[in-house]
């Protein structure tokens, strides 16, 4: 069965996309620990992301870092965090999070609820950022 | 002044090395949230991660992989973890966490204290992975 992001990347389940190539995709978490939190996910439906080829992780971060840029210039916070958990989806994605206290990157705490337009608005600031 | 990590890579403060090379180094957290938790770090100090030139920083998480791999089949764990956090210590730093549950990953947790030979255990058997 495909992975929750393979539906996403096929276009089966919508998603507030900030950045896309051939390889990897970048969209704004659907349940973010704060505003901005995005992922970036390889195309190729990998669980370990050390397992990826060399190159293409290579590549998954370098993309993922023009992100974090982009991420850092449109969202106020103190800078870009970065986690890799994946121990609830066997596909796997890079967390990109403003932070402004360590708190802020806590996978325990309540998610943010956001309204459509509300996401649709951090997707636009990003993206033109 | 020199960051600590820049001292701990001159030399001037004690650590325990996993890999090192001209441009990167791997070490045991000295706070470590599980056994295993490990620093990898570029010589260079630079404060934000994303601010490395691109291919350096490509090239520090192609280290990390590396050296997560080595943990990976050094200490027993569902998956090795990442984070970024560096709200503490401006020298960009990546964390390698072994991970068995998602707590495992949480900065607010107690920090382990390890005696000198439990540290050297764990360094010669990832090093030795």
């Amino acid at each position: 069965m495909s992975s929750i992001f393979t539906k996403i990347i096929n276009g089966e389940i919508p998603s507030y996309t900030i950045a896309e190539d051939d390889h990897f995709i970048a969209l704004l978490d659907a349940m973010p620990l704060v505003k901005g939190h995005t992922l970036v996910i390889p195309k190729k439906e990998v669980d370990l992301i050390f397992d990826l080829e060399s190159d293409e992780y290579k590549n998954l971060w370098g993309f993922a870092q023009q992100v974090a840029k982009k991420i850092k210039k449109a969202v106020p916070c103190v800078r870009v965090g970065v986690a890799v958990v994946g121990l609830e989806v066997p596909h796997a994605h890079i967390h990109l999070i403003p932070l402004n206290k360590m708190e802020d990157m806590n996978f325990r705490n309540e998610r943010l609820k956001l309204t459509d337009e509300e996401y649709k608005e951090i997707q636009n600031s990003i993206i033109n950022s």
